[in-house]
């Protein structure tokens, strides 16, 4: 999105996930939280406020089939997906979203699941497709609110979310399903649901195919297409050929790089370039890199143990992950030291990976950037590797990054320098790849901005699909089909899609207001009147008091403050005069808009004024 | 920066000034203005405040040469160059810089002119390289300042910068002096200065050539190299022909793009793209793209006459820049009609360039997508081609006005479906092909942030230049060229150097703290407590006021609000108990902590807690 082939890293990465979260955490909490034992900060959740809207009320649902996202398709993040059939509801993952400039001070955005509480008790199961955190990270959000019921997914996805529970000790225990991708699952009386293996960057990332009466829908949530060249591999065709032989019902697919043109970066070449960087460094080698990309971290620590070198792990995220993998026994390794061991090798036997590629404030790579880390510092004969793209947002943190890294003497190379990332999410020719493997019917895109799901609808449409065979959703919208599976239709009633926010512990769709005035006191700061005020005479007690934060620098604005004090007791005085008794509310009204624009005349500032006016 | 070849629109362009302006101006400051004749906010400046350092401080120049960045060289914008030779200062250009994430409400950022201001009796005149903001921006805010002095430019960056000033109407007039190229000015007793015309995107821009008893400097700012597939044109190697005859002392130049490899695409090939479009269309074209885009608009405008269409110009900087056009008889199209004549034309024979093109929210574009323009009504026939590309900092608005635009009915076209787009700053390769041309002995990189002046600095030793030979800056760095030319050095003084902040009618370098509050304001809010305190007693009079701006939604949060009143009065009647006279400020610092500590306990939110006490 960035400049011309910019293609290849729009929304790079489910890297958003993990690097992320790191910087929600560290760069906001851990201030206040200093080491708490490594958590996160949201060991408790308070507070839970919805709007008060009336209930959800849909036409009945028939013998229909209904397919409602309720995150994930006008955003990248936050997905979950509902499916109804009668009686029975299955979720498809449960993820978060990010926050951004529209949403300051917000910690994560997770689903609305109101329509879900108040039809819990025909939820079923949770089906998670994989565990990066915008398809497992509303979990513990939500989970207890739908009646605990029970989550399928494999290992790896298993421990994740273990992990992340361990965070909310006071929530009941997760009911967890661990599959091993043979097993078909009756649900209710109507729904089978089988799983396949796709490829993505985190091991156990799987594809989900629910049997209803009218046919299969397939999930495809994020995914790539290992290739050589734009060529897939023969385990990639193998992984697709069981859709040879059947008509599938409804295909929803991941959207997020449908900008990008052609086949992505073979993740082998990109293990590859790392490999030749590895054998041609002169000392030390530092790899940045997302803890989401688990499948690469667990190449780059086997790369080390063929090269004879030693691997320190930096970062919560990329530890936690770590662990996960050592418990799994996908990695053999005993080349992993840590780093109070690192001055016990030559600096040509060492090697890091850390987390904070994205310039994160707090996470490892940036501390010994800008030499804030105690244990490492860079010097000539280090080499710094980016092993990640940009996540649009994080332009300005990585420029900080960048910049700190060439003030030191280490070499620094990046996915510009040489191909040495690759995104988890197919790019355009990938997905069009994928769609011509499954001879569907219907097709819903999902994983994106609404552009990006209209941009997916119109590349299934040049394979082949009528466009009346295409929903495209917006949260909270209800697909059906209906007619016996023949045709599919977007209702024209919604249930609640509205931002809920995790705000601290409190988590709600009413944080809009909070979040304005977060946005004004960004802007302008505020301006608090304190005016005590003799109710007989209407006089002021004295000059009245100001507090100002965010505004202007007070103390080269003492002119300003003297003038506007003096705004404040006439306006005050002259409203006040002759009332008995004296009408505080028309007075502080009346007192904050001329001091609002008195100050907006004399600054082009427009905080937030609060006239506090006390009777004595 | 974004994904693989991404490298093609890093700092997209200097469109970014014009663009931005728009943005800043209108989504920050329309709300309170409403239509002021269409003039920006900043009719006024009120107030200076410089922090009160001591005087500056560097060893005396003697026969040395100096060269002193002010801004431009950590960051892209705010460029000023200053030149200085025994009693003669020379700058080159003065532009702004706009905000980012870290300056919250701050509505341009400009050089430190400190230095300037106590050499202000030795400054000889502004050059002008060309009439982007990023180059004249800070103009208004300093000229006075620095005793008015006299600016040299060409025509077209002559009215760019009238027009500007004619927003601050308190100013002295401008003592503008307008070069047709072939002028060599004395400069005092021992300069001269030269100019020669260079490639970007705006008619008129130039290199600026300075002939110092050392030898020559060549200050070669924004610019891009036309080609053909990576082949100069016979016009670029003509305009650098005059550098073949002659050792230059210092070569300084633009390192914006640096990050992408090659040559970019050629304008002309951009245009081409578009002449296609503008042929093939079915009905209305909507061209979105940078104001300062002018030879552009001027190209689209000459293709509106070739295929008999109406131009629409919409968008106020885009008008703005047309006056200039017309002004300087750049164009002779009879063919431009206000918007309100749409309607006498078939759909087929409009078109329309708008700005708006990053999703700025008050800008042309976004009002048509978001259907609030009250004129203009996208439908089927109509096609909307975004001539532009993704300035860091704007995906998020422009993903909200892409979103917006595939609502509608229209087609859109974007850089990524066809070269419709280039930017005003050379690639890499164009950059190289540069320093091919002319044969220096002194380099210094500017324009950009730390890293891209590194990047070129590698680059120009990649082409010979021994690196003792090269000088990196900091903003404030002083560059002497010593012992009679032979050498370049960075003096361990630095001349001031922080960020000069406009914030409404405020200048100055003292906004840091009330940034820090903002930011804290924008996550967490604030928190007031007003309690009145019987002085004998020790006792509060009645149950403490609390405003509370931006930390949670108050209406749900009561329990939390009863609580904490609580707390108040405990904590300030036990802390005042026995206190004789009642020390405010104890009690005030005692209660806020331990409101701070209860607040976060409870929300794990952080706001600013400020007590106020009155004595009754």
């Amino acid at each position: 999105m960035k400049g011309k082939a910019k293609k290849s890293a729009v929304f790079a990465s489910m890297g958003r996930t993990e690097e992320r979260q790191e910087k929600n955490i560290n760069s906001n909490k851990r201030r206040y939280y200093g080491s708490r034992k490594g958590r996160g900060y949201s060991s408790k959740i308070s507070q839970k406020n919805y709007r008060r809207e009336e209930s959800v009320s849909l036409p009945p649902i028939g013998d229909n089939l209904r397919i409602i996202p309720l995150g994930g398709v006008e955003e990248v993040g936050r997905n979950l997906t509902v499916i109804e059939y009668k009686n029975d509801i299955i979720i498809v993952d449960a993820g978060l979203q990010f926050t951004d400039e529209d949403t300051p001070g917000i910690d994560y955005i997770i689903p609305n699941i109101k329509y879900l509480i108040e039809n819990k008790n025909r939820i079923r199961g949770i089906f998670i497709t994989h565990g990066h955190l915008d398809h497992i990270g509303a979990i513990p959000y939500i989970i207890d609110q739908l009646g605990n019921p029970p989550i399928y997914t494999r290992q790896f996805g298993a421990l994740m979310i273990k992990k992340r529970q361990e965070e909310f000790p006071h929530l009941p225990e997760l009911n967890i399903k661990v599959l091993d991708g043979n097993e078909k699952i009756l649900i209710g009386q109507n729904l089978k649901v089988e799983t396949f293996p796709i490829s993505h960057t985190i091991p156990d990332s799987m594809g989900i195919i629910i049997e209803t009466p009218f046919g299969k829908i397939v999930f495809i949530e994020d995914v790539r297409v290992d290739n050589a060249n734009g060529v897939p591999t023969e385990e990639e065709v193998e992984q697709y050929k069981r859709f040879q032989k059947e008509e599938i019902l409804l295909l929803t697919m991941d959207s997020t790089s449908i900008e990008k043109p052609g086949f992505s970066i073979a993740e082998s070449t990109v293990v590859k370039n790392i490999e030749k960087i590895i054998k041609e460094v002169p000392g030390r080698l530092i790899i940045g890199t997302f803890a989401s990309q688990v499948e690469r971290i667990i190449s780059i620590i086997d790369l080390a143990d063929k090269y004879g070198k030693k691997v320190v792990i930096e970062g919560r995220s990329m530890k936690s992950n770590l662990e996960i993998i050592k418990q799994l026994d996908l990695l053999k390794s005993k080349n992993i030291i840590s780093t109070s061991e690192l001055n016990n090798y030559p600096p040509q036997k060492i090697m890091m990976i850390a987390t904070g590629a994205q310039g994160e404030e707090y996470a490892a790579l940036m501390r010994i950037a800008n030499k804030t880390h105690k244990e490492i510092a860079l010097n000539k004969t280090d080499t710094v590797l980016l092993s990640s793209s940009i996540i649009p947002g994080n332009e300005y943190s990585i420029t900080k990054l960048k910049d700190n890294l060439y003030r030191s003497e280490a070499k620094v190379i990046t996915y510009l320098d040489s191909d040495v990332h690759a995104s988890g999410h197919g790019n355009r020719g990938e997905l069009e790849w994928i769609h011509k493997q499954i001879n569907y019917k219907f097709f819903m895109p999902v994983h994106g901005h609404h552009y990006m799901l209209r941009q997916h609808s119109e590349m299934s449409q040049s394979t082949g699909t009528p466009s009346e065979n295409i929903a495209v959703p917006d949260n909270g919208s209800v697909v059906e089909i209906y007619e016996d599976g023949k045709k599919i239709r977007i209702l024209k009633e919604k249930v609640p899609s509205s931002m809920m926010m995790v705000d601290g512990f409190s988590i709600g769709d009413v944080q809009e207001v909070v979040i304005r005035d977060r946005k004004m006191l960004a802007e302008d700061g505020m301006f608090v009147i304190i005016a005590s005020i003799n109710t007989k005479t209407g006089k002021l007690k004295k000059s009245p008091d100001i507090i100002s934060r965010g505004f202007v620098y007070l103390r080269e604005s003492q002119d300003l403050l003297q003038q506007t004090r003096l705004i404040i007791k006439k306006n005050i005085e002259e409203t006040a005069a002759g009332m008995n008794p004296i009408n505080f509310d028309f007075v502080k009204s009346n007192v904050a808009e001329s001091v609002s624009k008195f100050l907006f005349q004399k600054t082009a500032k427009h905080p937030i004024v609060i006239p506090v006016i006390l009777g004595i």
